[in-house]
Formats: structure tokens, sequence, C-alpha cells
């Protein structure tokens, strides 16, 4: 299906088939969700084993009771376990609660509201500030600068990350741009891995940037691959280790898609100046976290071995979803222009990018045919996304055949909306 | 030993002993701590069936499955038990992490830059707002308003709780002062448990206080009891109701001092339409709790009989150290003018007021000797005690033995002290 060369004859054709295709699916009245970011039950039951695991044994390797308060950025082992997840010393690794989101949060407040490396350094002092955000991007990190009213940029996304020519100009030409959000491992959503270039430019942005530049480095998908030989990220600590620039970079990460999505541990990776600030801001909002949870984790993931055999895990349940998606993308779409998309090596998400003025149209006859799709605009800052055509497909959750069958739909949905489209342009 | 009534004479010879006294015992270079508001070790043994409670199991009643993400205001077997510990309904109750502090943080943060009920209710539009604390306090309240830039008025407590004359004629008069900080049965640290009057006129006081008034409610011992027949605390809910000021109040409580204090369950009690503006906040910090952990206590406390029982166990390993501090300063001050304290009859501390001017000489005096105390001052906002006379005593973590050797070596302290202030004097 070609739509630039179709007659309106063609089209108007295509549209009753279509239509008439799409009734028969309205008719079935499913019930089909690709929305949800998480694992699947199936996938939690890898980590059934982490309640009981302690078997009354709470005390840490260094002697620490783990029940008691205290502890305010971690038990050694947990700061090891997240080094392993991570690739980086633990000795700069605080550990959280169970939300990485949380500490994103909180590092972002900290720097906005009472500077991260001093009153200072507080970026409100500067007035209304800026953060770039990578597009289409994860809606939960344009929250957090939307609740702190830091206004958002918004830089397209390559196969290689950011557009780097893009953020490089913007970051030199304005100093109130205080950092960038970044999924530099299977973007949420698109499955990019950051190339070495793009990880070696970021590092280098302290260099050129406006004073307290922090970029958010979100590694939530650090070690969840879905192929043999996946993709290695480049380490941007040790970029920044070359350039000087430690302290413009913060690293998180946490279990939540490795063992229970709700109950893991949660990990900050930053520079000795960072966390010093972080954690004199945390120590006034907890006495500490929960270790027992952390001591659970310690011993369920002991090294790094462990860690990505645990993985395996999760790429067997995953594995077949992803193809059911990407399979069915290919037969409907490889010899149109209806779409375009990538084929995530690893992650939570296939990125599907519509013709132009069609994703929510998409979204809407997806839904009224019983197959919930993530809002069309989420990806974007403040829900906008100017071309309205990217749709972020979550395909975990659902069974294999689930998602065949929402496939099909979505399919026929993007066919109509687009055939619909070019009809009234 | 009465030193108002003393001869010089009589005050040089006692000083001539006391530092007799007092060099024997840091020749005996001892070790020993009453600073810590924790379970003790035994304490925390008392719920080490929590971990493996499952048994698989991960499934809350309403079919939840704990492990994933979600679920931002908690369990409804959670909320229940929030409820059962706060005695109110759990419909009004949002559970968290590990920490009512965060919880509490939170809370103020939201009310004072975002708003409890909509941006216009922000407390930073008025300006430098201001809140009560009741002297002595709990430090790490304090601490949270220095954080978020509140400034702190100090009201004294009495044995009824705060002085509400002071209070209402404060609130009365300065639209600004925001809250009032309450820790209102067994009071850090002066164990006080607030009468049914106290509690009343805390209720009405959102009648007569400026615009967006919380009172932040922390009922952190609300079945710490240490006694039989324990004193009850009214409802303030219930009062707050009968006033239409459910809006004015905000209970907190957690499992810090029930279960694991590190690695408890934390609760908010408020009316809804401050749980819904706080969950408008928390859901861009957050994707939700623990909720594995919040079904391990729901199994472990399902009911409030199960609860009460549990505390049984509390109160059985804290009674003898409450009673080996409370001995000594009987023995040792009944019949003196050296110092007051009151029994309390539940809750972490026993509030030592030594005569003016003699709480740091005592503090730095039982430090030198090996008895670590919690700096004098501490419970006072920005750490400053005007009459420099309070002294916390926090018995629960060390053994009877230990309780009894430390408060040897605490007479000896407040008596050196005292005498030397009086011979300067």
């Amino acid at each position: 299906m070609q739509l630039d060369q179709a007659t309106q004859e063609q089209l108007r054709q295509w549209e009753t088939e279509l239509a008439d295709e799409y009734q028969r699916i309205v008719n079935q009245k499913l019930n089909l969700d690709l929305t949800r970011g998480k694992p699947s039950p199936e996938q939690l039951s890898l980590s059934d084993a982490l309640d009981g695991i302690l078997k009354g044994d709470y005390k840490a390797a260094d002697g620490t009771d783990t029940r008691n308060y205290g502890g305010l950025d971690g038990l050694p082992e947990a700061k090891q376990l997240g080094a392993n997840l991570m690739g980086v010393d633990p000795e700069d690794v605080l550990v959280g609660g169970n939300s990485s989101l949380t500490l994103m949060f909180q590092v972002m407040l900290t720097a906005h509201q009472f500077g991260l490396t001093g009153a200072d350094s507080a970026w409100k002092n500067e007035g209304n500030v800026k953060f770039l955000c990578p597009v289409p991007g994860y809606d939960r990190h344009h929250t957090v600068c939307e609740q702190l009213g830091i206004d958002m940029i918004a830089v397209p996304m390559t196969d290689a990350g950011p557009d780097m020519d893009k953020v490089e100009a913007l970051v030199k030409d304005d100093p109130r741009i205080k950092g960038m959000w970044c999924v530099p491992k299977y973007s949420n959503p698109t499955g990019v891995v950051y190339s070495d270039e793009t990880v070696e430019r970021i590092a280098a942005l302290g260099k050129i940037a406006g004073p307290n530049f922090r970029v958010f480095w979100d590694n939530a998908y650090a070690v969840h691959d879905l192929v043999d030989n996946p993709p290695e990220l480049a380490c941007v600590m040790k970029a920044c280790a070359q350039h000087g620039t430690e302290d413009s970079v913060i690293q998180f990460a946490s279990t939540s898609k490795i063992t229970h999505a709700g109950a893991g541990v949660a990990f900050v990776n930053a520079s000795p100046a960072n966390l010093k600030g972080f954690k004199q801001f945390l120590g006034t909002c907890t006495i500490g976290p929960d270790k027992v949870n952390q001591i659970r984790h310690s011993r369920f993931l002991p090294n790094r071995d462990a860690l990505m055999k645990h993985m395996q895990g999760h790429a067997e349940l995953l594995k077949p979803r992803f193809a059911a998606v990407l399979d069915a993308l290919n037969e409907a779409f490889a010899e149109s222009d209806l779409g375009n998309w990538q084929e995530p090596q690893g992650g939570y998400f296939v990125s599907f990018d519509t013709r132009p003025g069609c994703a929510q149209d998409t979204v809407r006859l997806a839904a009224e045919a019983g197959v919930k799709l993530t809002p069309a605009g989420a990806t974007f800052p403040y829900g906008q996304d100017p071309e309205d055509r990217n749709i972020r497909i979550a395909p975990s959750v659902p069974s294999v055949e689930e998602v065949k069958g929402a496939m099909k739909v979505f399919v026929v949905c993007v066919k109509l909306a687009s055939v619909r489209k070019q009809l009234a342009s």
C-alpha cells in the first residue's frame, strides 16, 4: 500500500474495504491492551524467591542490622548490585527505595530548589530554566519538569541518540538550559542505543553549557537485552572523567524491570560532589531506605553473572512478544509508505511513526475497536506531538496470542486512519 | 541535694566529691549510648516472620498483583492496617513507602510549593510563612521546615500538650502561621499525651487560622504503650468533623517502631481534598509504593487485636529499660532542685530538664565519660534551647544493665554541671 502514489478512486476503494474490516473487528468486542510498559506476571514470577530469601539472616556483610533505621546511602552489597547493573564504581552509587523515578524527582528538586553543590547552585536562582527532552521520550520525565516549573525543549532523536548538532547548538546558546533527559540504552520508546560518539559528545556538554548543567542519564534498560549479542553502551562516566565533567551527568537505574516492578531497589550513580549534595537533601526527608529489601536483592543477584543469567529469563518471555509486533509491522508496512519503526534489540517498546497527522486517529480507532494504545502525544513534552505521528507499542504484558490479535487491529487502524487522512487532504 | 539553699562552702565540697566520682567514671572508659530513638535488636526480632510470610502468594485480597507497578495510594488491606493503627476510616488513609518522615516532607513540600488544594493554595504565594513547633520537640520535624525555608516559632509544651492559649493567640494574630507540628501521644521527647481539651482546641484552630492552615499530626506512638491501662488519645479527625475543619489536620503514622524500623510501612490520614491534592503531587514522583511490603505487613498484623498483642511484646522489652531510667532519676533527684522530668506511659523517651544553663555541660561531661547523649538543644528549632535545659534520654537500644550504668553516669554529670554552674553564678 503506497498512499502517495494512489489515485482518489483507489483510496476510496481501500477506505471501503478497510472500514468493513474494521467493523468486523469492532463486532468482536475485543479487550486488549498495548499500553503498559511493565513486566508480565510470568516475568515477575522469575523473582518470587525474593520473599523468604533471608531465612532469618537480616545482617549485611558489614554487620549492619538491615532491619533498623539508617544507612542513608544504602548497604555496600546493594551499591555493588547497582555498580554491576550500571558498570560503575560501587563507591559512586547511592541506593534508594523502590523507585528510580522518585530519585530522579528528588535529584531534580534538589538541583532546582536547593542546589546540588550549595545553595548558590540552585537553578531557580537563574529564573526560568530549561531542560532538553529528546523526542519521542518518556512521559514521566516530562511530568517531573512540568511539576517543578522547568521549561522543556524538544530535540529530535536519531538512530544514534539525540541530534547532537542541535543539542550542542542549543546548550552553547542558552546558559539557562540546565540539562537533558536521556534513556541511553533501548531508549523509551524508540529502542535506540546511543552511539559511542553520542555518549562522548554528551559527556563533553559540561564544557560548553552554563553553570550547574546536569544530564539525567536514566539507564532504565541497562541489562534488558532481547538479542544474544546485544549492543554495548559506552560508559558515560568514563567519558566524563576524561573531559573533567564528572559533575555534569547523573545516572539512574533500578531493578524494577529485573525483579518485582513495584518492589525493587533504585540507584543513583554520580560524582562525589553531586552525591554529597543529594545526601544532604535526602537526610532531611528520610532516615534511610528499606535496607531489608536491599539485602534481599543483593542475595538474589549476588554478582554480574547472576544478574545477566536472570535477565535471560526475561528475554525468553519477551522475545516472542516483540517478534509478534515486528512481524505484523513488517508484513503490513514493509512495502508501504504508511509508517516507520525501528527493531529494538532490548527494552520494553516498539515506537511506530505514522504518516503525519494520523497517530491520534489511529489510537482512537484502536480504542473503539477494543485495543488500548498509549495516548498519541504522550511521548512528547506537554503531550504534544507536533506532527501527530508517534505511537508507543508495549507488548510485554499481553500473551503472544493477544499481541498478535492486537497488532492485527493496529494494522487495520493505521491503514484506515492513513487512507482517510489522504482522502481528506 | 538542694542547690538554691546551699552555702558556697557546701557547693565547693560537693564539687570536690563529684569531681572525684566523675574522674573514677572517666577512668572506666565506658562506651554507652542513650541517643538512639530506635528499637533494639530484640524488638526487631519480634517481626522476623515478615520475610517469607507470603509463601509465594503475592496477590492482594482484591486481586492486585502486589509485585507490579502502580497502586499510588496503597492496597486496601494496608489502608486497613493504617486505619487500625490510627483509629480512622481506611478510605481516608494513603499508604506510602517505609518512611512517615518522607510522607511528612512530601506533604509539606506540596502544601508549600505546589498547593494541597490547587496552585492558589501554595503557602509560598504568601511570602515567608511560619510554623508552630511545640518545644521540646522532634528535631527531624524542625529540619523539614528549615529545608523548605519555613520559619519556626517555638511554643511551650505543658502536661496536656502545647500551651493552647499561646497557640490560639499566635494563630489568630498571624495568618502566615500555616500550621503546627504535633506528636499527640507520648510526645517526642516529653511523653505527654495531649488532653481531650487540647485535641478539641487544636481541631478548632482551622476556624481562627489564616488560609491553608494544616496541623501535622505525627501519631508516631499511637499504640506504643508501656502500661496496662494506657491513656487514650481523643480522635482529632472526629473533632475536626464536628468543627467542619477536616482539611486543617493531616495525620501520619508508620509501623517503623512496630515491625522493622527501616523496612516498615508509612501512612497518611487526611480529608478527601487533602488526599486528592497530595496524590496529584505524588503521581509526579513515583509510580507507586512497595506493595509487596504492604501485603507482608497486612498479613503479619491482620487486625487491631494482632497489632495490640504484638505491641505487648515491645512493651515487655522496653518497660525494664524505662524503669531503669526513672528509678535512677527518682533516686537521685526526687528530693532535689536539680531537675524535672515526666514519667512517660509510652513512647521512646524520657525528657529531663536540668536547671537553666546546665544541659550542654551535662551532655559534654557525659560524652567525655563515655556516655553519649542527644546533643543539648536538639529538641528545639534551630538547635537552640533558650534556657539550655532539655536533655532527651532514649533507653530502648542498650541492655537494662547498660541503661543502669549510663544513668549512674548521667546523674553524676547532672550534679557536677549543676554545682559548678551554681558556684560560678
